[in-house]
Parts: C-alpha cells; sequence; structure tokens
C-alpha cells in the first residue's frame, strides 16, 4: 500500500511584519479566496442579506465590515493553542449573491450556494446578513450531516411563527428548521436569552418545540463553566451548528446590530463560551446580524470577526484530533452521517 | 342665501416661547394628529417602508427623523410670506402600517392608505421610506386628481425596469407609473438628474417613456430661474405631484440617505426650486430616502424637515389664492377632475 | 352586595407584529396618551429641562431619546412574569412644559405639573431631564404619599449644597429633598457611588445627611444580591421613590450623559438590581441625564428605556398583589398615608 | 523730543515645522496667553456659556473646540496678505468664568471681564458661548468706543423680545442691545438672515428697531461684493462690532451649532465676506454658537477658527495702516471709555 | 497583410442588477484584479501610506475606504458618455506593501511597484495614502513618459522644503519633484489652492520654482470654464499627471482628510473640472489624502471615488481617440517618448 | 538646628464650583503648568508621537484627549482616600515635541525631554503618544533609579523584536528595553494579555526575555485580589515603572485606540488593579494609545484620564507615608539609588 502524499502546506495570509495588515486584500483575515486555492477545510462565506429584519436594517453590509473587521486578527490562537490557517488550508469564498428584494428566492439561493460550496470545502463559518439565513445553511449543513444540535447564541429565541403573516423572517428561522427537520432537537439550545417578549407563551412555545435554554442571566449567576458544561451534555456527539447572533453581546460590546437588548454578555464571555466548545463535533456555524452604520469604531465587527476567528480555531483544533490520512483537505467529504 | 360660517381658526402647534421646541409632541412640527382635528387641507403622513432599496437601506426610520427635524421650525415662511399652518388646518396623519417583507402587499397598503386618508385630508404630503412609495401614492393622488404632471427632484431616473427581476423597487416606481397610466407625462420632469448609469440606453428610454430632464449640471450652470421656468412651461397648469429624493442634495448636505451621489444640488438650490413653484398646481408630493442612520447632526432630517416645510407653504398660498367658500377644510373634495 | 363591574382591558400599543415597531406612534413604548385614555394607573411623563447640569448639557433632549429607544421594547417582560402594561393602564402623559431660563421657575412647574398629573394617574415614572427634577418630583410625590424612602442609583451623591451659589441644580436635589422634609432618610440609600469627590467631607455631610451608601464597588466585590439585601432591609415597608441616574451605568453602557465617571455598574448589573426592588412599596420613580448628543447607536436611551420597562414590570406585579378592587384605574387614590 | 524706542518683537505660537502642531500648548494657534505676554493688541477670549440656548444647548464647549480647531492655522494669511501675529501682539486670554444657572449674573461677569481685559488688550474676540454674550460684549465695547455699528452675520435676527418671559437668551441679545443705547442702529445690519419666523411681525419689528437687512438669498443672487458694498456703505467710517453666529454657515459646512437652518452660506462665502470688510473701523468681535457635541470631523470648529483668524487679519491690516507710534502694544487705548 | 485578431472584450464588475453592489468583491469598483485579467489597460492601486503626514494621520485607511465608496459607481458615465470598463480593461491591483516605519524606504517601495505595475498596466491611478507618494508615483511616471505636466488639485502647495528637517513628507513632494527633474514645470499648475501658509516666501518660492496657480479664489469668481482654460493651455498637448489631494474639496464636501481647510471646492466643481481636462494626454493620476476615521457616511470615500471614476473617463475616452489597433490591452507600451 | 520652613501649600486648579470645568485651562485637570509652579513633585507630560503604530494611528491627538477628558476630575479620591494635588504639587508639564517623521530621533527627543523634566519633577506621568515612548521614558526613569520593575497593563506583550525590520515601534519596546538594561526583570509583569499572537514563539520569547505574565483571563477568572498579588509579590520592594496601554481596556471600554482586542478588562477593573498598587515603590508611569479619532462620548480619554489620576493618587499617598522632610517639592531627588 502506498503511502499518501504529504498534503501540501495551507497557504495563509501575507505576513503583518511584511504588507501591514491595513493593506488589502479585503478578504477574510487576508486569507485566499477559495477561487485561488480550489478547495478548503473551512471557507468563510459573506451572506449580505438583511430583508427580513424587524427593525433597524443594514446587516446587508455586515460581510464587509466583518472582514474589515478581521484585519487585527493574528495567526496563532493563544487561547486555543492553535494556530487556525496553518493547520488546514482556511479560504475565503466571497459572497453569495442574494435577491434582496424576494425573501423565499433569496432563502433558496442561500441553500444551494451553501450547497455548492460545501462541495469546495469541507465546513462553512457564514458572516450575515440577518439571522434569516441560519435557515438556509441549516438546510445546507444538514443535507450533509442529518440533523444538526443548534447551539443558538442569542438575545431573541428566534422561533417566532410569523411577523406580519411572513414566515420566513429574521425572528422565525428556528421554528422553520423544526418544521423542516434540519435540527437535533433533543440536543439544541438557545443561550444567551434575555429581554422583552411578545407573550408569555412565547418561551412555551419555543420549550415545547423542544430547545433548551440558558439564559443571560444564568451565565451572569452561575458562570460561563456551568453554562458550557449544560450546553455539551446536551449536545453530546452529534453534529453541532453554532449560530451566533451578534445581539448575543451587550448593546456596550455590540452596538452595531439590528435588535439591541440591554444586559447582555460580554465579549468576554462569549469568546470564553466559543472557546469551551472545544470537544464538540462542529459541523458548520455563522455570526449574524452586524449593522455596521450602527457601529463604532468597529466594535461589532471587531467582536464579529474574533468570533469567526475562535471557531475557525475549533475547526482547526477538530482537524488535529482525527488521524492525518482523514483530515479534509477541503471538498466534498464522503459520506453523510 | 345664508353665508358660511366662519371657518374655524386652524388649530397649530404650541407656542415654542411657551413650550419649548425641544418638548414633545412629537408630531411634524408639532402640528395636532389628524385624528384630534377630525380632518385637514394638508395632511403630513409618514410611509416608514424601505424594502425596495437598492443600497443602504434604513429609510424605514425616516419619518420619526424627519419628525425630529421638524421641531426647529416655526410658523412663518418670510420666504413664501405665508404662515402655512395658519392659512388652513395642516395635520400629522401619523404613519402608514407596512408589512416591511412584502414589497407588493406594501404598495397596495399605502395605496389603501393613502386614499383613505384623502377622505379626511385635502392633500397629502408624504414622508418616506424609500422611493418605492411613489408609485401607491400617485395611484392615490391620481384616483383623485387624474394623471398628474410629476415634478421629480432626484440624482437618480428611478425608471428602470427590474432589479433581480423585481418590478417594484425604488429604483423603478416612475416607470411603472408610466404603465399605469398616472403620470401626466408629457408634462412631467426629472430635476437634478446625475452621476453614473447602467447604461447608455438608461437616458434614451427614460427619453422615449417621455420624460423631459433638468440636471444637476444644468442648474449648475444656467441657474435656478431657468430650471423654474422650464419646469413650469412644461407643467401648465396640470395638476403637479412633487416627488422629492433627498439625494437630489449633494451628500454634504444630505449624507444620510441610501444612493448618494457626489456634485448635488445644494440645499440653497434646492429650496429655492422648490419656493419657485408657487403658482403651479400642487395636488401631492413626497420627501423620501433620508436615512438616519447615515444622517450627522441631523442635517439629512433638517433638509427633508424644510422641504416639507416648503411643500405646505405653496399648498397655503395656492389655498390663499383660492376663494374663501372653496377652501378645502380637509376630506374629500368633491370632484374628480 | 353588588359586585364591581369588570375593569375595562387596558389600552396597549399596536402589536409590533402588525404595525411595524419602527412606526409611529412616537409616544413611550408606543402607549397610548394620556389624554387618549384618560387616566391610568402609571403615567410616563417627560421633563425636558437641563439647565442644571455642572458639565455637558443635552438632557433637554432625553425625553425624545428614550422614547424612540422604547420602540423596541415587547410586552411581556419574562423576568418579571409579567406584562406591564396588561395588568393595568399604563400611558404617556407627553412632557411637561418648563422653562429653560429659570431654574427656580421651572422646578415649580415640575412640581405643579406632576401634582396635576397624578390627578389622572396613581403613579408618574418620570423622564428627565437632569437631576434637578427630582427635587419637585419628590415634592409631588411627598404630597401624596407623605416622606418617601429615595433608592438612589448615581454615581454621585448629588447632596451637594450649592454650585456657583445656586441652590438649585443637577448636583444638589437631594440635599434641597432633606432641607423640605419629603425624605424618609432612615429609610434612603445611594446606590452606585463612585469616582472623584470635591472633598473628604461631602462623604460625611452626606452621611450626616442621614443617607446610607452602597458604592459601586460593593456591588463588584459583593454582588448584586448582597446590596438589594443591603437596600431592602433599610427601605423596609415605607414607600419608596427610585431615582436613576443613567451614570450609574459604565460610560461603555451610557456615553450619552453629562458627567460619566468610568468604572461604574454594566446595564445587566442595574436592570438585576432594579428587578430585585420586587417586593418593596413603589410609589414614585424617575431615571434621568440621558443627553442623546453624546449617545451612540441608541446605548444609552435604551438603557433608560428598560429601566422604564422595569420599573413598569414593578408596578404592574405590585398591582397584582393588590386585592383586585384596590388596584388604581388612575387618578387619584384615596387617601394620603 | 526722544525717538519712541522699537517695539518688541510680537511673540507668537511655536513654530509648526518644529513642534508639531498636535502638540500643546491649547491655546488659539498656540499664541502665548495673555498672562505671559502682559499686554497685547488683540485678545482672543473665550466665553464659555450657553444657558441661553433655546434648542440644541452645548456651546459651553466652544472655546475649546474653537482653539483645537485653530491648531491647523499658519501664520501668514494669504488671500489678506497679512500675517496676523507678526504685525502686533495677539495672545489668548483664556475663558471667562461664567456661571451657568444665572444668565444675568453672567451677562454682569462677561460685561465686567471684558472691560477687564481692555484694560490690557486693545481689541478682543470672544468665542462663544452662544449669543446671549454679545449683549455684554457689546457693552464693553461701547464703554470704549461709543455705541457701534453692529454686523451680525446669522441666520436669525437675534432681535426677539422674549422667550418665556426671559429677557436674555440667545434670540434676544441685539434688542436689548438697541435697549440699552450700545448700537449705532442707523450703521448696523444682519447678514445672511433666512429661515422659519414666529411671525410677519419679527422682520417688521426687526425693522422698526433700525436694522438693515442683507438675506442669504441676496448674497446668493447678487453676490458677495453686492452684499458688501451694502455693508460697507452702512456702517461707513464707525467703529464697527462684527458678531458671526456660526449658522451663519449652512449646516452642511457647520453642523456643530444649536439652531441649524439648511440653505445658508458656504464658508467659501462667509470668509469673503469677512476679508472684504478690510478698510472698516473693526474695534471688536466674536464668533458665537459653536456646539462641539454635533460637530463632525472639527468641521464647525476650523469654520469658526478661520472667523477668528480672519479677523485678526482685519485687525492687523487696520494696525498695519495706523501711523507706527500710534500702533497699540496692548492695554488701553487713550480715549473714551 | 493579416488584420489583427479582435480585441478581447474586457472583463467589468459584476452586473449590480443580479449581484447586489454591496456584495463582494471588494476590489475598486468590483473590477478584476490585475492578477486575474493579466494586464490591463489602467490599473487602480492603493498605497496605504500616511509615515509622511503632519497633522491628521489615517490616511493608511484610504484606499480601503475608497473602494468601499466605489461600489456605487455605474458603468455608464454620462457627463462625459463614455463606458470607462467597456472600451478598455480596467482592473484592480491591490495595495503596494509598504513599510510604515521608513518614509525614505517607503517612497522606493512605491516607485518600484510602480515602475512593475507599469510592465502590466498601460496607466495607474493611484489610490492614497499621504501625498508623499506622489513623488514616487511621479518618478515612475516619467520614467516613461518623460517629465509630466502636473495637474495639481489641493487646498495647499505641497513645495515646501522640510519639515523637522525631512526631506520626505507630505508638504513636499513636488519640490523633491521638480529637484529630480521628472516635471515639465512650465505645464504644471496647482489648482484650488487657499488658506493660511507659513510665510510670504512660501508663495514666492513656489513661483521661482516655476508653478502656475489657479486659487480656489478665482475657481470661484471666474468660473469652472475660465479655470479649464488657463489649464489647458498650460498643459498643452504634454504627458499630463493629475494629482488630487482631497482636501482640495471643501470639508463639508471632505471631512475625511488630515489638513482640512474651510472655504474650498464643492465636489461639484471638482468634478466639472477633472471632466473638463477631457482632451489632454493624460498618463497617471493620484487621489490622496483621505483619512476614512474623520469620514462621516463615506462623503471623502464617495468624493474620491468619483474622482477615480472620472480619470477613468478620462483614460476611456483618451482610447477612443486612438486608432484601436494601438490601444493598450495593457502593459507596457513600446516607447518611452 | 533650625527646623525646615513649612513648605509652602501646592497649587491646585480652579475650584470646579467657581469656574466651570467646561472652562479653561485646557491643562491635565486644570493644573497649573510646570512653567508656572517651577518644580513639582510629581509632572503630567504629554508626548504627541505615533510614527510607531502598526495599525490605527492617531495617538499623536492622545495627550489634547485626554487633558480634555481630565476636566471632570474633582480633588478628592475617595478610593484611595487622598486628594492628589494637595498633598503635594502636581503640574502639567506641556507636551514633548517630538519630530513625527523620524522614529530614533524622537526617541532620542523623548529621552532627552523626560531626562530635562526629571530636573524640576520629581516624578514624571506620561501621557502617549504610543507605546514606542515608553522605551525613552524607561531610559530617563532608570537614570535616575536603576532598572525599574516595570507592571506592564495592555493586551499585547509588546515584545516582538521587529515589524518590517524597524526596532522601534509600538511592539517593540519592551525588547529594546530589556537590552539596553532598563528594566528589573525578574521583577516585571505583563497584565492582561489576551488576543491573537503572530507564532507560538511570541509567548516563548516573552517568557525567556524574563517577563511574568497575568492574563485577562486570570484576571477574570481567579479576580483583582489575587492578580494584585502575584504582581506585589513579583515586584517587591523595588522601584516600579507603570505602564498602561489603553487597549488592556476591553473596546467596549476604551474604543479610541490602534490595535483594540475584545474581551478585555472592564475599567473597573482595571482602575481597581491601578489602585491595588498602593504600597509599591513607584517611580514613573505612562498611559499611552489614545487614539480620539477612534474615541466617542471621549469613552476612552475618560478612562485614559481617570488612569492618570490614580496614577497620581499613589505618587500621592507614597508622598503621604514619607517623612516630611524627604518629601520631594519637585526637581531632582538626591541619589540615584
Amino acid at each position: 500500500m502506498t503511502p499518501e502524499p504529504p498534503a501540501p502546506e495551507p497557504i495563509g495570509p501575507p505576513d503583518g511584519r511584511r504588507v501591514p495588515r491595513f493593506a488589502a486584500p479585503d478578504t477574510f483575515a487576508r486569507l485566499p479566496t477559495l477561487d485561488a486555492v480550489g478547495a478548503a477545510a473551512v471557507a468563510v462565506v459573506g451572506v449580505p442579506f438583511d430583508a427580513g429584519v424587524s427593525y433597524r436594517p443594514g446587516a446587508r453590509f455586515g460581510p464587509q465590515a466583518v472582514r474589515a473587521g478581521s484585519k487585527l486578527l493574528r495567526p496563532y490562537h493563544p487561547a486555543l493553542g492553535v494556530e487556525p490557517w496553518r493547520v488546514q488550508q482556511v479560504a475565503d469564498a466571497g459572497d453569495l449573491a442574494v435577491n434582496p428584494f424576494d425573501i423565499a428566492g433569496a432563502i433558496e439561493a442561500v441553500a444551494a450556494g451553501a450547497a455548492d460550496l460545501l462541495g469546495r470545502a469541507g465546513h462553512l463559518v457564514a458572516i450575515g446578513g440577518d439571522h434569516t439565513i441560519a435557515l438556509p445553511l441549516l438546510r445546507a449543513t444538514a443535507a450533509r450531516h442529518g440533523p444538526v444540535a443548534l447551539v443558538h447564541f442569542d438575545a431573541h429565541l428566534d422561533t417566532w411563527d410569523t411577523y406580519f403573516d411572513a414566515p420566513y423572517t429574521h425572528g422565525t428561522p428556528f421554528r422553520r428548521a423544526v418544521e423542516e427537520g434540519v435540527l437535533a432537537l433533543e440536543a439544541s439550545a438557545h443561550v444567551g436569552i434575555r429581554g422583552p417578549l411578545y407573550a408569555p407563551r412565547d418561551l412555551i412555545e419555543d420549550h415545547d418545540l423542544g430547545f433548551a435554554t440558558v439564559t443571560t442571566l444564568e451565565v451572569a449567576e452561575r458562570g460561563v463553566a456551568d453554562a458550557l458544561a449544560r450546553i455539551k451534555a446536551r449536545v453530546g456527539g452529534r453534529p453541532v451548528y453554532v449560530s451566533v447572533d451578534i445581539d448575543v453581546l451587550d448593546p456596550a460590546h455590540a452596538p452595531g446590530t439590528g435588535t439591541p437588548e440591554p444586559g447582555g454578555l460580554t465579549s468576554r464571555e462569549l469568546l470564553a463560551l466559543l472557546r469551551g466548545l472545544d470537544g464538540v463535533h462542529l459541523v458548520g456555524a455563522d455570526v449574524v446580524e452586524v449593522s455596521p452604520a450602527y457601529d463604532h469604531a468597529e466594535l461589532t465587527a471587531l467582536a464579529a470577526a474574533n468570533v469567526v476567528y475562535d471557531l475557525l480555531g475549533l475547526f482547526a483544533l477538530q482537524a488535529g484530533r482525527q488521524p492525518a490520512g482523514r483530515r479534509s483537505a477541503g471538498g466534498a467529504p464522503a459520506t453523510r452521517r
């Protein structure tokens, strides 16, 4: 049996000590484009869509802002002890072209675009856009991995039924996801919930759908480690999709978002929660609801860029735990589990 | 024959020298609500809708911002020599409730809402919202007055056919209006056009539709008086609808808008153009595309509030020229011409 | 004995899933005006006055900003388990018209205006304006309830004697309140004190006046529950007036204020402290010192709107604990205790 | 008769090519303090007072902001052909300490402070603060020079009688000045007037008081030269006081002000008007109503700093036209106080 | 003789009506990269360098901001009657990697980088960065075309000798260019000069170096056409390099810059001046000094993006006037003239 | 032996209750200048230099901004129980004039300027400027006190070797300091480290240099008291230099900085850490990297001003512990230890 040829060294960004980080390219963390490298273990993709927003719009400019905010990222993640784009190839897949005037059409386009990208990338980390996009991303992810355990960081449940009779909005993706069967509900949880609701039945219906909830108050009172223990116990070994609505952060940490709720997590807590997910079986992720017109000094964009960075770190650690021969060099993994 | 009873004195805002202008109410210029006065000669109405926007969204917050910007307005308009809310009753009709997730439905709702308001108000001045709303407002206006001469202040033609196959967007209202027969095309004109286009045929098609155009360059080179002469010659005595996209102003004067184009009109020029329209037969108006998240120090909101104020001044002058017995006290004028 | 007729259902805001929350009306949480409902259990009232400010002015625009920031509020408060405007009628009483050029006159006007409103509303939650307004609000409250226990959230003591020989400023209301006998001093406390003072005697004099103090440092080191225990032990069963200077928050959470002090409470802590006051006998409240010109992305306005929302939740819980027949439908409660 | 000893060379700012202009000191244009030089031909003095403001406050921070905006100024004024602080000693007299809680007291303090400074400085250029301060500055100026011809650049007349019965506000200084006899009314004029008024009688009363008016519209239509000819014909050889409310500029050029009115002068026009005043007998000046919290990128502060620079240039040219022996080295000119 | 094969159609940006303009790629006007197309008639290149700045830094982020501001550009330039990227291939060459800590080294790197790019692109339009970069760009341009006629739009002369003994700064590039012999001085001119100078000799030395000057005042008084006539007469048929310091605009139009001077050109005037240059022999260009941290709502970035667009339009018109066989498809033209 | 004459009372700022704090002078906390008092126990000095910055520049405006942010400071520090400028003379030494175009030259100038000031001031608290300036400040401090224990608050290690081959940048001062022998390495520590690094070896090399590290994560998990215990154990009785990079704060608390890293300390934590240093032998300090163009509502400037205030409080407590006869009245202490 012939040995596998050694995998080529992944291509990373230019060295920030030779090419200033404020210089082009304007890809995520100045990584190569997916077109340039052909395939990747993980691809970062923008989904500039915000027609599903109920209050402040503007998340259509989220991908551009998060990429700009990612320029400060450096190659080594000391808290995770990993070099995310050295372990495996990471690439920027650009933005999905989405019709801003047709929500249903946009959802189809995102689902198709994500499925297409998963032919060239092992996993996707999507940058929204509003939370509507989580639905088609979950579809594409479940098509590959089966129903996924959702770990959903958000101030809001996002399991409302309709707004203005509209089934597809940024407040409804996870009810639709339940209906479509793409979630492993017994393993899914909301994290960071807080703030006013429409009615007591919001919580009841969400619970009846099958979600567990870790509130911001619980994180505040019991700490990050307790929250992590609960989350990890719930997801177990199932494939996990992490969806981060940046409004899970307190508005002081993420002013640039559409439906801010005071009293949220600090960025320190959110990053600790994400890093603590090391060990779960991560298969896909998004960070959504960055609305740059309301941001200041890139606070929100920097936070979101670091969320992506942590997710890439988790993917890298996960890859490092796999036997080398089974590490994805990108493209379509062989099987649907 | 018994004489008409004297019309009641119109109800105006509180006196800014007794109730600080920074105090409530937050209606346009702190005028009474239409509900409070029952009927009005002119009603200001908000249309907080921006799902038709192709670039920067946010005009859904336009009505709120323009009302805030209107607080500085005082009762006497010296350039027109009129007290707009003393001559006749002016009221704030609040906002039309519009579905943000369904453009076609929203257009129906605006048309219905405007028609309904025209049962209680002689004329409407609408505050957008994006330019999509001009279509249903024109429908409602034409239902009362027949096809109207459009005087359209804008950097853009807004007669494109579709974006992303969508017929109803903020770039297409006047092509749809032509198709629906609500415009008196031989009397309609764009004013302030400038900036890049998609193709040479944009201009040709617009011309073939029947519009005349006064470019920003022509205003700059030949002056306001020349532009006014051309506009007034074109509209003649026909009923006139004035639609002001605030991006007709230079971005220095109106940063808070969705598709800014450098090299535009100054607010001084725009106000002079509007005031110079005195004498035309004004039947309806809107000011659109104020996107407050991009505004600074209320520059754009103040400009838009003054546009509304000038339009109300024109309506007041027009009312003053009518025999007193025929002045509208609000509500449905008798006839459709 | 004939049964009481059932109380009419309180009138609430339009449904945010039918009328977009970014649409008018611009009252607090889009609640009805007090004029429209006639009487209310609790009225929210703006006091746009800032002539008492020693550093950054602008709180005159506070009521408008906090109302704008309140649009995101939804009807159900899950942390308190109550629907604040469903339990009882809540209304927006508009703004008190206050002379910006005469501090003493303004104080009289606020006292008179508040007393007048208390003829139509069971309780008031005032939105400032600067902290000067707490004095006349306390006067009006004490006229009804007798001397009140003050729970005062603030970075500053506000018990200085004079500035520039002026007795009435935003730094002196509570010394004047002591002198006027409107406070139950043995039951009053400052919460959140921090930052530089004029002299060591500031603390001594405040203590000699009779106030207790819970510093920000104590909240940080001993936690919210400990602070609450101390506050509740102190106020006991006395009627309580809660005064929230938004600068009790860290500037990161409330940049839009006049005399910011780094190192403050988070909005999470402040909301927890407020919610923990459930059970005290709340009779009146204010939130002051929101200066919107220094705010960003409505951070401060959102925090203040949520403070009001929590206070309304406390009032609703309190109402729910009363025998139904004694619940105030608004207007003057029967007795002065 | 012995010759006068040669005047010492005036002390100027540090050289911006040796000490970066972004470095201290933070005096106007980094000029020496009046205390350091003892006496000056012209002193720049801040008057951080804004309790007379009817809408947006904040001009109390005007002196600090205009000084910061003055750092870019260089020593040679090419349009006037003069080096303002080389021809004669110019100094920064710091700020007058003014009670923010007592308008009448503040006016007395400014009058006294200005009179005191005129014992050490030949002329004053004051930086507001709101327009209330023009009254005491005119008092102090007229005490020395007799009634002065006022050249008043402003969007507003500022000759209203009272607000809220208050006689001293930023909307009333020039009516009070008329009443006090400190103006040469037959020689005084408003320049740049525009925007809504309270009533038609505002104009009539202003005219009856004796002011002439050059509107913004007239400047726009007839040009700067025509306006200058009218102004200079009116003031003749009388001592002239120039008062510049920065809101004479369009909000695009001066967003940072309290009562902005769209449709104003450009900074280019204002500077041309000021420079064109060369030849009048300038005896005092102020620039007021810079409210930095509403400014952006120092637009308004830079404009105001350049207004001061132009005024200093006019003073320098005027000094250059005097026989050298009569040039003021600062301090009290010989006659009429 | 065999005919030339037809030139391939230039590759343009994605259609903004199919791929939203707010979507990636983030190249200038979303044009292809130079790497993707191999060669281009004109390449846009960023030079993110600002170590030569004497006041407000930040132009290092200029290329990123101007690219973001270019997203609104559409393919057809109606004022010039040309489709700039349809006539010939235009591409984005990315950013030159420049050492931020070594001015002299940076100048060498820019000169080398530009020379290298001119092997693949017929002409360059550079986006700064501060004005220091004009020197090496002129070097590279002159190496190809011989000494060039400089048409220099700026508030400042930029012909000072040294600051802090430093020969290479953003205030000195054109004195160095004179010394290096890369300018055709008898054909070079400054346009838009205004504002304070260090000394009268600044103007004399500049004149002695050989530059002509068209001041902002002259543009204001005599108009754009007169200025253009003077400029075009001066440059004649020589190869022309256009250098646009964005501070030639009034700060109202370009707040985001390092050394703003009130009283400048409007963007309307600047664009008219640029468009009027059609017919000169354009060989290179830059737009510099966009400092995004001081920008608002992309005002400055949009203005600069439109400057680039106009320059690309001029290059396209120029190409259209050449015999088709001689049109550059990019890369090195054959000869040095 | 004759007793020492009593030391003169230190001169403090004007009373903020007599001279509004928004009034001049614009020195730190409105303290007297060092020139005015001649000598001081502690001098605050600005170092407006930012040419060593690798990402967002602008710290050259830091001293001006921190001074503006210091205006709110009052004389008594209750957390430390001391009146910092009553115990001993504190003065503002203005800014060091530093060449912005020559990093090496600037470092020499700062070292020389600091050494010179130490002839008139017992200790310096420097306001940057970027972190490059810590090197020459350490040089000057060590020249007086011998190698110092560095307590370095920062998100970053700042012990990199070079960027772009440049040895002197804001990322390298402490490696150079080690090489120059000015640090007591066995007693030095970084506090607040977090965020991505260039490589794992960054940590190893830093450790090998001899630094200890307290990460932000450790402060978060173990608390402020634990961190203080570790720091104080490490520094022991050695002379301590405290260097505070404001980016040790979370971007929510310090948006106005050059290389922000989410997940940082709160201002409450930082101030507690600083106050907890009471008892160490403090000999010098700086606060750096305040970049005002990215600040909002002075958040960062206020935080930095409070850092300086706490440092001045520590110096005052330290002075209070010395025998009165040995208290420095400013100027050169007798001996180098």
